[in-house]
């Protein structure tokens, strides 16, 4: 008799399940069980659609639900919502496992783990964080239970934090017509766009209604049975409802303590098919580390879209198939209505670090030509690394038809382009989707003279 | 005392304007003398815009003129608008120009030339097809011609061809609220795809409210002083508006006249830094030939994009620096509202003649998350190289927000990428922009696992 392998997957979001998925879709149920634990009581949801249900511009949270226990199971996966994993013995192959609804323990034997336990909010240590009231956004009920606080008409909200979590929970907000302040530790908001480009996205922040207190930082937060007020070094921001959006850093607690070697980055280090140092042991998403493909660093990122293909590598590969995953670009966008905002590669604040030497370019121009109507206006900051010409980052801020251009930066530093190359990339044009040269093709080519310009200067 | 080189371009819109700009960037006045002539009353328009303008959606004409003769001369570039161009002689190194103003004929003598003729619209031999109320579109004056024609509100047009120009013509009609047919002798509008996906474009110019006839061809065009009706195998359809959108043809007469070596196309035959065979002739835009980057083939667009950027490689060698044009894709877009549709590389019908075997994927997503407000349809066909995997085409049909994901395959083409590579691309990805998964990822996606199980029934 065939003896079925037992695969465990700890943590039941985008991840764990795209891993169960993939790998039941190349071993059948008598070949590979498949189990997997989730803390939380929902499966395979779409965090980054949390703001978008609390300011209910999405009306049914359950739309956010890619799948739910009931569709794994019909696929032959049985995913246990409300199980806490607490414990991981490497050495015997079994985790200990806490049922929150029946409060009983048990332990459930492996052959193969998957760890994608995500991320979970940075939670400083700051008097009065653990207030009713204050809300974090990272599993989906966090995304539910800051709807309900919402519904309840808040007099006035303070989101902590000017990341992509907090500029769209200070959307949210401001979307319901709550007044809302927002905190920023750094000189201006999304940090991980250079300041040049930041002060467009703080300006259309405060366009957009929300009060902004940038360079502050939060001394404590204040309440008695529930939060009152957040107070930083500037003055007492009163609130009844408060967001954390100062960051997310991997979960990996129960990983650590059961002596599974984490990277540089605090996440768990991984090879290229996902896999850890231990035998049968996988990770991937939030809670393992990637390796940045312009810097060659690790790097561990928080994003839906770089734990499903995680996911997806880590589950080809235990269901007997190969695949690899290279790397990430740390690509990101969003959007403070009307303004959209993007980034891929590396930014001059993370180049300088580096020691890699090159040269900037901004550039404005238009998202259609410049005469049809819509065209709407786009600035994109292109770095390129001097003399190679190697293209090493690029930013946008812009309205309609702005951010997802960055795309083609990602495929281009994806492909190691120079900004050269890319002058003649053949994109697409017709007026009402852009200018004869698209705007991604002027900042090329305006990098390209800048380049040339210095190498002269250099003779 | 030094001498001026002269310089002379033949054409006065994207190609050849683009060579003349970047070459005054190099070499200033008292070094190259540059003297442009353009038949038509116009320099660097956008040859693109003229549907727009037609249709009153763009107002002032004037917003589609890039740069006037008065501003070319302030560059110190001598633009000669109703010059025409008759003669050239290689070996003496003369144009032989005729003055449309003045009726004068005169000699030009140049030690640079660069020819940038452009292309004239297909003219088919039909009985009729110069009586007036037969409108080409391939100069600013023939759009400016046009919008006169409706504004005389013609009772019915007839567009004939289904290309991006007749598609735009006949969606200008329409929205002047003109009762229009469009003649398309192919199974379906936009032959450049397949006509799998064509058929949705069929669709929509339907929606749009064109009355389409395809699988039809013109036989006439009948009328007495101006045009009365268009008569095809399948009927006579009353017109007393006819727009010609069969197709552009190089404008290459003079230059092979003179005995300038033409390609297979029928084009000019260039090398990559468009020189043609000819000691210092060159060659830029719709007259010059260019290289498709998936076949390896000769072939000539007719595109604002690929001028622009051979201009700009001419001018730059012209100049004295180095520049070159690798090819091209075929990349293209355009819309019949609200209906997007883009495409790149090779298609199914483009890659049967060349033997190489390919697998496609249509796919069906949607341009945001599935659950967000406004999310759109679109549909993707990608299609990738057996074995290898090598992405060789993709089309695009969808709403708002779909055609631009083109680029990302055009660079990725640009890149020789296989669709294995592709699924990982680092995209970019919210809720308002994409799904997680990308389209474009989705339909890398499918196309990996389609050439995966093609491989396994090889086994």
């Amino acid at each position: 008799m065939m003896t079925r392998t037992r695969m465990v997957v700890i943590g039941g979001d985008a991840a764990g399940m795209s891993a169960a998925s993939q790998a039941r879709r190349r071993r059948p149920a008598d070949d590979l069980a498949i189990v997997a634990f989730e803390r939380g009581p929902h499966t395979s949801y779409s965090a980054c659609g949390m703001p978008y249900y609390a300011s209910g511009m999405v009306d049914d949270w359950e739309r956010l639900v890619v799948r739910t226990p009931e569709q794994f199971a019909a696929l032959g996966i049985d995913a246990r919502v409300r199980h806490q994993v607490e414990e991981i013995d490497l050495a015997s192959g079994r985790v200990g496992v806490h049922d929150l609804e029946t409060g009983r323990s048990f332990d459930e034997p492996w052959d193969v783990l998957v760890i994608a336990t995500g991320a979970e909010p940075v939670r400083p240590a700051v008097p009065g964080i653990d207030l009713p009231g204050v809300h974090g956004l990272s599993i989906l009920q966090d995304g539910l239970d800051l709807r309900r606080s919402i519904e309840a008409k808040p007099e006035r909200a303070v989101v902590i934090g000017g990341g992509y979590i907090g500029l769209e929970a200070a959307e949210a907000l401001v979307y319901r017509g709550i007044p809302t302040a927002l905190v920023e530790r750094g000189q201006e908001v999304m940090s991980t766009l250079d300041p040049d480009m930041g002060a467009l996205v703080s300006k259309a922040l405060r366009n957009a209604g929300v009060e902004l207190h940038t360079n502050e930082k939060v001394e404590a937060i204040e309440g008695d049975d529930r939060v009152r007020a957040v107070r930083t070094a500037g003055g007492t921001l009163p609130a009844d409802l408060v967001v954390l959006g100062i960051g997310t850093q991997p979960n990996v607690t129960v990983a650590r303590e059961a002596g599974v070697a984490l990277g540089r980055t605090g996440a768990i280090e991984v090879g290229p098919r996902m896999q850890t140092r231990h035998d049968a042991v996988w990770a991937a998403g939030d809670c393992a580390e990637t390796r940045h493909l312009v810097s060659g660093h690790p790097v561990n990122y928080h994003l839906g879209t770089i734990a499903n293909k995680q996911g997806r590598v880590c589950g080809i590969n235990v269901g007997g198939g190969y695949a690899t995953f290279p790397g990430a670009l740390g690509t990101a966008v969003t959007q403070v209505w009307p303004v959209e905002v993007a980034r891929t590669g590396l930014s001059e604040t993370e180049l300088r670090p580096l020691g890699l030497e090159y040269e900037t370019v901004m550039v404005d121009s238009t998202t259609r030509a410049g005469y049809f109507p819509g065209a709407a206006p786009i600035r994109l900051k292109v770095i390129a690394e001097r003399r190679s010409g190697r293209l090493l980052g690029a930013q946008i801020v812009g309205k309609e038809g702005a951010a997802k251009r960055i795309d083609v930066f990602a495929t281009a530093l994806w492909n190691r382009m120079t900004v050269e190359d890319m002058v003649n990339l053949d994109l697409s044009y017709a007026p009402p989707f852009s200018p004869v040269w698209d705007p991604v093709l002027i900042a090329a080519r305006k990098a390209v003279e800048r380049i040339e310009d210095t190498l002269a200067d250099c003779r």
